[in-house]
């Protein structure tokens, strides 16, 4: 897409710091990193969101930040790694072609993801919802 | 793992809500929801974490997460969605069996993920983190 910041990226009209490529798949440096060393895997084709993303892509995707998380540990000495991907302004996607944040973790790194889990009312409100998701799954 | 929480669930020997599954991946509310209708994806196996996880494993959980991100959209009628693999305790992982977080957003549902990046000092800081990533993909 021709007003996409990440296909400007692809297509070499902007700038990036490339870490690793395959034919379909760019790794590059976030320049607004959570935690320093963090990159975004992205495709070179531009799908959005996660839902429109073909199967092969999305493997591969992924199949690549298990590579980079591995390159985090053994080659930054990170102690954990976190795997994000984010799907809608709601949900805090800022680029809208899909990507993957790879965030290094290190012990006493400062950062928390603000977890603070809801408590639900009873199980009948855990159990309508889970109706609702096993119905759109077909899951009986 | 006899001491692992969520094999016992696979193992039938913790209930949990169950709202799809495959042969090799289990998907269940999560009882501490960062979002109402909050799931996890995990495999049926025990594997922890991700950088010790076969591809074909990996790859259907997340072909599955994005099945399930469908569901929350359609069924819940989610804006979007949160996607996200943590693995270590450095990164905020809690259970150690690799697990997928799938988390329904919706607009103004007043999460926010502590989203602060960090600024580096100069191009080299940035260009050494990239250039150890780089020799650790073979990439150059």
């Amino acid at each position: 897409m021709s007003d996409c910041i990440f296909c400007k990226i692809v297509n070499k009209e902007i700038p990036a710091t490339v870490v690793y490529e395959s034919e379909e798949v760019l790794v590059f440096m976030d320049i607004g990193p959570i935690i320093k060393g963090h990159v975004l895997v992205i495709p070179k084709k531009h799908y959005d969101p996660v839902t429109e993303t073909p199967d092969e892509i999305l493997a591969e995707m992924h199949l690549t930040a298990k590579k980079i998380a591995a390159a985090q540990m053994n080659g930054l000495g990170a102690d954990g790694v976190n795997i994000m991907q984010n799907n809608g302004k709601a949900s805090g996607q800022e680029v809208e072609h899909i990507h993957i944040h790879v965030i290094p973790r290190f012990n006493n790194d400062g950062h928390h993801w603000n977890w603070n889990p809801k408590v639900y009312n009873d199980f009948e409100e855990m159990n309508d919802l889970a109706e609702k998701l096993q119905k759109q799954l077909n899951y009986e």
